[in-house]
């Protein structure tokens, strides 16, 4: 197989044969991590930029490190969306440093579409690393990579995905991707932070945690925003805790082999309790470690079509 | 022939040869951009410093990016001007950099004359990339390699310069550059943004932008800062579009095969308007395009010098 | 002889034998940065982490120069410490960056012990670049690798340490150093910057400006903090250059090959004279040039480790 799309902005887009197909492919890269030398000239020579219009450290080191290790140079245009709105275009923007030979661009942005809308008018393939509320595909890929590492089947799996699914582009782009793998997902979250209609998302609503956990084999908490307390979409940080929280308590609905995620970084003591968090079924470094290796598959799958930068 | 001098601080110190000699390096190294591997091993080894005592991610991007395309290592540091003052001086801050080994510096600060004032004071070549309202060499070589690509002959065009030519120095190297090549330049702007006196320039000051644009083949329409307005020295942004700004209908006065350049970023609506902007006469990516050249053949030929580090 | 710790955390629980095997390493890899090619492919493929919670781009460079010509990968995480007191541990967000299979952390934090605390809990070698007011060990390495190349023998030569010893991890990792290896020290500064007890740190305290110097061999002016000042714990710069700075004049209480030494960035005028700054017996530059080649050695010495990463 081969992956054919020229970008990757979302899950929603993509069949069962092509998230499949990239998580073969970074199973086959992920080995390369734990070499003494851990290189590959797979994409010398390349030049990858990052365009990132919100602060994140940790999504762009992990794709840094993904495209370092491929060898490929990278470059990095941070912005704030405000100091945009006031000046140059988004597509001004990409298109200047596209006329650096820039070769991929991974783009993060506050406004839902902005990736697809930039893949839509330039000849350089695009990773969605982020847009608004709507999807941030390679952090579905990667808890799907590391749910495959844990479980032998994906079809049938019962995940609960817990918290703020409305403004979540994690939920979002692992809800299209499971279902299309044939999974089972349950939503529970306060009802300020689920969405108006879910009916498009193919999944159940739960009615309580417990409702949300039992007979989960998987177990995914997102973060909460903490800044939502103060638009009244949030409760105080402690009910929070009791009613949508994961705790050792609720944990026992779950089966016993249930494995726990998280998107990082982790509000201890607020999603997510330390016993559950820093248990055996904890796998969050493992989502961490799965993110470069899924980075470094679609990195190299846009990285080595033909058709780029003519 | 040879780049004799220690570094690159104006176009007004360059004699003609010397411009088109790195010109001449800019286009034999172009090539390599458009290469599947675009990396060369020149500078492999070389540690290469940008100072930037002002932001801007553009600039600063594509020395990097010429940089690794030659395969040298980066540092970067930057500095608001106003800390520098509370504490260390330039020249600490230069020759500290400098004693990790630094092959090249490229500096960009506030005021007019730093980037001479470092290279006169250090034995590393050293790379204007702004100072002040005075030279900002490599966009100037950019312009005149763009323009190589576009017209036979660089003698005897007709080249306008419009917008704050007085805070500019993309049109100070330009004019420097230009009039040394035997190029005819007019310059036109607001009167508050016009040199009060224009005879070292060597060039005639239009009195009308459809005077200025009359049978140019290279117009050169300049960024305007917006916080000018505040400081009165802009009309309203409606008003300097309405006098100053080129449009379809003023271009017309230009010769037919007329290119449009800009230094970017643009602020369409403004000195530009989006049907000139994304016209087939618009040059202005191709000039994005031929800095990442020119800043390889100047990193190229200042990089293999012999007898720097000391 | 090998370097057996996992860590380099501080030169207090370094014995003689490391300090002067570091050195030796120092020694053998400086000589790369003299070369026309000034890179190694020793840790070609390790990816090593700079995580500073203080703003630093000296230290930062520094090592990332040294990283960088043993050809090793950098990524780097900077945050300030009141952000992370909001939200995500320095254990989770080190276990993350760890889980992108990072080879050596370099931490710098606010908080005394920070590094320390981190190396005990993640198996990955971490080398501390300054941990509040308690130790900054690569800056005594660098100190002494200086010091070994301006005299013959270490043993028995007089050190004045002066300044806000107090707060200075510069001194601290100094004094622990020299000590080991039988050199005299003594310090002086504002009563308000010297520590309570001084017995553990096995130096003398000077009366004076003129009997700290007095027949030292090496002089140490530490940086002043400008903003303690407004603490209390300074007198007016004025008075403090006046009393506590090192001028020609005091200078001659010293032996005549004395060499004066400074962490940087320098205050001019306030700790420092221009005149000493600037003169022969200044080595101030010389350690900034140790200090790569001290970081070369510490990150090749703990790169080549073979347990880490497990």
């Amino acid at each position: 197989m081969e992956y054919k799309k020229k970008d990757l902005t979302g899950t929603k887009n993509l069949s069962a044969e092509e998230i499949l197909f990239i998580l073969e492919t970074a199973k086959k890269l992920k080995e390369i991590n734990s070499r003494e030398i851990k290189k590959v000239p797979a994409l010398k020579g390349k030049t990858i930029a990052t365009v990132f219009f919100e602060a994140s450290t940790r999504t762009k080191n992990s794709f840094e490190v993904a495209a370092k290790r491929l060898s490929a140079d990278t470059i990095s245009v941070t912005s704030s969306y405000s100091s945009t709105l006031k000046g140059e275009t988004l597509l001004d923007t990409v298109h200047n440093i596209r006329s650096m030979k820039t070769d991929i661009f991974i783009i993060r942005h506050p406004l839902s579409g902005a990736a697809k809308f930039v893949a839509d008018n330039i000849d350089t393939p695009v990773i969605n690393a982020g847009d608004g509320t709507n999807e941030h595909p390679t952090q579905a890929l990667l808890d799907i990579l590391t749910i495959q590492e844990h479980k032998i089947n994906l079809k049938g799996l019962n995940v609960a995905i817990i918290g703020d699914i409305d403004h979540s582009r994690v939920a979002k782009s692992d809800i299209w991707a499971m279902n299309k793998l044939g999974m089972n997902i349950k939503i529970f979250g306060p009802s300020t932070m689920i969405p108006a209609n879910i009916e498009p998302f193919e999944c159940s609503l739960a009615s309580s945690i417990s409702d949300a956990i039992r007979d989960a084999d998987v177990i995914m908490m997102l973060r909460i925003q903490l800044e939502r307390q103060s638009k009244l979409l949030l409760p105080s940080l402690r009910e929070y805790a009791n009613f949508f929280g994961l705790n050792n308590k609720n944990l026992s609905y779950a089966k016993k082999d249930a494995i726990i995620m998280h998107p990082g970084p982790i509000n201890r003591g607020v999603e997510l309790n330390s016993d559950v968090a820093d248990s055996p079924q904890s796998v969050i470094l493992n989502q961490v470690e799965s993110g470069v290796a899924v980075r470094m598959a679609i990195l190299y799958l846009l990285g080595i079509q033909k058709r780029r930068n003519k």
